[in-house]
């Protein structure tokens, strides 16, 4: 479930209007800005650039930019594209960044298969490359095979699964784990091409079988690996993608000073789809609603912005 | 261009009702049957087996399957299929014949980057796994990481190429053949994730620096091993497409023993798209026409119906 409230009756040329006013003058009417923007879905903010662009000739998105600043600015740049677009601009960003492939995991694993289709249809088109390709560039040995795997599949999404095979390949992964062979090419091939429900069961074969969950058993003394850092994350975006959010929200937020990229991220990415489910078990998790925390911990028009996401009403 | 004879005005139902005549009583009437499907293109067989279930209640495809026989039937099977799902059927049979992933390597190579996409959605549709998982699970060590990365790649299709890139790369790839690496993962990355045009400049530097082009660079004293062939496979289907597929044909006819299959596959799948440019190149390199080639080679219906794909009138 969404969090955003949008009204029932939109106008998209008194929204560019309103927008184009807020521009004007000495500074920016950011709380008119957030009035409008925090408030529509994605089909509503496409139909708003073209108004816009009809009205005044000019790319909404660039005025944006020019108008708004600091996380508040980078906030309104990710939300105010396409879900696909904002996809493909998270995962350059991120692939120059070199720290930042958890970033890649989430794209590849937290879409459905035509999502990440989609994206990788966005990338190119805007950066004339495909996402393989740069992804491919940006990394080396175990990793590269990893994450060229993950952005690359196209995942059955069926409801047909082959419990023998689960279980089989429960062992696959039990074997390698133990040896310490994380990289191994089986546990990559597994993690890359079986469907999510297949692998869901998988997972719940290895924890009957070997009484811990994949994710804690790859947890042991190597988790300052990288590599079986993203392989855990991979794990848990297929397979619990809304606590992983959770974590990763609960993460940005209690850590001294805030990581604004991740909690901007969650925020934006989610809001339209299931940032409900995610504020529930924040709240859950952490004895504090989502709000409050976030209410607590940055401030000004950037603040406001995520709150809106959030499902405030101005 | 095509080889194919349409007629300007199909009636799909009259085609139908034809069909179904040739059927019925002792014995099927291949002629009418090829009359009919021989000159059919794409959209016009998807109306045509819609048009024979409206009125039969009937699978035409299974009916097909059930009246004729040997290679004419096999032959028949592909044709009738839509291309996306014929592409699919011949990646599978493929990987079931362990031998044949050359076939694997021409469908991924040799299609656009939507196209591929077209293959991957039929694939999972027609056999409840993805293409990718299938190959992984059929194929081990490089071969898996080269067909895989294959298979799943979604190539930049625009004009844009970096000549600075194509040269650095063209060295990357000097070095390991020289090397006898080349299954070095720099030489997977390249040929799995870069444009087909930036791939062509890369090869280009590769001849003009290194004085031999990549493929006879290739060819050298490890022509027994399978994973080099299907590497110069995988640049011949990307670079060279349709002389690619006149040495299959030259093959499939010239040895002892006609390949059918292979013979089939290139005849059905180019019919539609570019097989009068590969016919030109096959009477140029074997100065003989290749619908005479065929004529000589094959028998029967499976022959006339080849000879109709060829551009022959009954």
């Amino acid at each position: 479930m969404a969090t955003i409230v949008v009204p029932a009756n939109v106008s998209y040329v008194e929204d560019a209007e309103t927008l184009r006013k807020a521009f004007e003058g000495w500074g920016t009417n950011e709380k008119a800005v957030i009035a409008v923007l925090g408030h529509r879905n994605a089909v509503q903010k496409k139909h708003i650039r073209q108004a816009y662009w009809d009205l005044y000739q000019e790319d909404l998105v660039k005025r944006l930019e020019s108008e708004l600043g600091g996380d508040f600015e980078r906030a309104m740049y990710r939300w105010i594209l396409d879900p696909e677009d904002r996809d493909a601009v998270l995962a350059n960003v991120a692939l120059r960044k070199s720290g930042d492939f958890h970033v890649i995991v989430e794209i590849a694993c937290a879409r459905s298969a035509e999502e990440l289709l989609l994206v990788r249809r966005a990338y190119q088109a805007r950066y004339k490359h495909s996402l393989e390709e740069d992804v491919a560039t940006h990394t080396t040995g175990d990793i590269r095979k990893l994450l060229v795997g993950l952005v690359t599949a196209f995942r059955y999404e069926g409801a047909e699964i082959n419990t023998r095979l689960a279980k089989s390949e429960a062992d696959v992964l039990q074997e390698a784990i133990k040896d310490k062979h994380f990289n191994h090419d089986e546990v990559i091939r597994i993690l890359t091409t079986r469907s999510k429900t297949q692998l869901n069961t998988t997972f719940n074969h290895f924890k009957d079988d070997h009484g811990t969950s994949i994710t804690k058993a790859l947890l042991g003394e190597k988790a300052d690996n990288e590599f079986v850092r993203l392989l855990r994350i991979a794990i848990r975006t297929m397979n619990e993608p809304l606590k992983y959010y959770e974590k990763v929200l609960r993460n940005a937020i209690k850590r001294i000073g805030t990581d604004e990229d991740a909690l901007t991220r969650v925020i934006v990415t989610r809001a339209e789809k299931d940032l409900l489910h995610i504020k529930e078990l924040y709240h859950k998790r952490n004895n504090v609603p989502l709000d409050h925390a976030v209410d607590k911990e940055i401030h000004g028009d950037y603040k406001h912005f995520l709150l809106a996401l959030l499902g405030h009403q101005d």
